[in-house]
């Protein structure tokens, strides 16, 4: 989605947010959100072992939900407050680091694919918060 | 909005919070995320005042969105994780606050209105999170 | 939810629109957003009966994001567009009407509380998108 | 964001839908809910030209919430219901549609890059669910 990138470049304050790390982060936010409502809709089909991934589901729907705010706060680089980005990103973090714990068990002890796809993604959205914070506090 | 109450006495694994709590800060949330988007609106319509308001505008967006990532959360009570509750009801208050304050100085310095209630509901919200979050660390 | 109301009379351009209607409706679309996400945890949650409740989590799931659309474009009456608000709004009766016709079923036939509590809330979002959307057309 | 089509691939209910219209249709409502967001955000920060821009940003924000619903209804196509996505999708085409033609004028008459860049997104994402309706309706 080099469009995002393309996109910032053209905004008139993006201030003293490093561009780079904005546009990762608020792409993995987007595609860790879609990863994780697709996996919730994918584990409430599998019929055998669906008394297994409740939880998973909740894991799936609550991170999808908090990723999609921080997708949101990023898309409000201008004059937005970075007390509020700051916090919104360490609950994203927060959410994708129990959500890919959940999905790494179920990929690896029950064979779901798209656990292990949605760990994937939730792992590099995780890594991505925790960077666009280091470059914040610095 | 008593219906959220009834939702909730039905729901078979409400667990271990409290639901008196929940159900407030639950409406408090739908309520200031749909007045923050209200205000940003009403901001956007100020002809004369349009340039001392688009920072109000952007925490409005902002909190609108984080107020909307709480409330669903807080909709996943029956197998969520309450880490990850806790970190997000920390982000809404964070916004909440910054979103008030922001309010509290247009609709005392310029009189406006749609801030005055913006600002009310912000501080709602921001005692609600507080009170469930208190009950959650208990 | 008074405060809608009360944010509406303060809004400086609210327009061709009908106030009572479009709090009214933005109240039902919010109110139908949390109800079906908690349905759909609530359904989550029922152990025994979970494999017969799989279309009504997904029903809810959609009718919830649905709803959100809804309240956010209501949420911007100052220089919205009509048609889009309209397209919104008849994306919206479609999708409580489903989700209600689902509810309704497991309510009568296996006695879930909660979807009979999601039916109303449902059919309560149905008519007063009905209602907005006449009022738009004439 | 190949993810989305590796995830599709690992679901095991995605029923009648064509999969590539499907993962190219979710991608385009991601991107474009993004894209809105920062148009809207760029748009505030435009000093000199604010006034003319106040349209745009409701027709924004409008549409990445519209973009945001599509993109979550296409994200449960396990045992979601066709008429309720077919509704959303209709309402998704309707506000691309109008958001570029306002981003259309601007990058035009002002010269505005951001709405430049917006508008291609917005044409992207009308296309991308023309294709899904017409996959849908044969």
């Amino acid at each position: 989605m080099d469009t995002l990138t393309r996109m910032l470049s053209t905004h008139p304050k993006v201030g003293a947010l490093n561009a780079d790390l904005l546009a990762a982060c608020l792409q993995a936010c987007l595609e860790c959100e879609a990863i994780c409502a697709l996996c919730a809709d994918a584990c409430l089909s599998e019929d055998e072992h669906l008394h297994h991934l409740t939880r998973c589901i909740s894991l799936n729907t609550q991170c999808a939900a908090v990723c999609h705010a921080a997708a949101s706060v990023l898309s409000t680089p201008g004059q937005g407050d970075h007390q509020l980005m700051r916090a919104q990103l360490q609950a994203c973090l927060s959410a994708c680091r129990a959500c890919a714990e959940e999905c790494e068990a179920h990929a690896r002890d029950m064979g779901m694919a798209h656990c292990g796809v949605c760990a994937e993604s939730c792992r590099r959205c995780e890594q991505a918060c925790q960077a666009l914070l280091g470059s914040l506090s610095a």
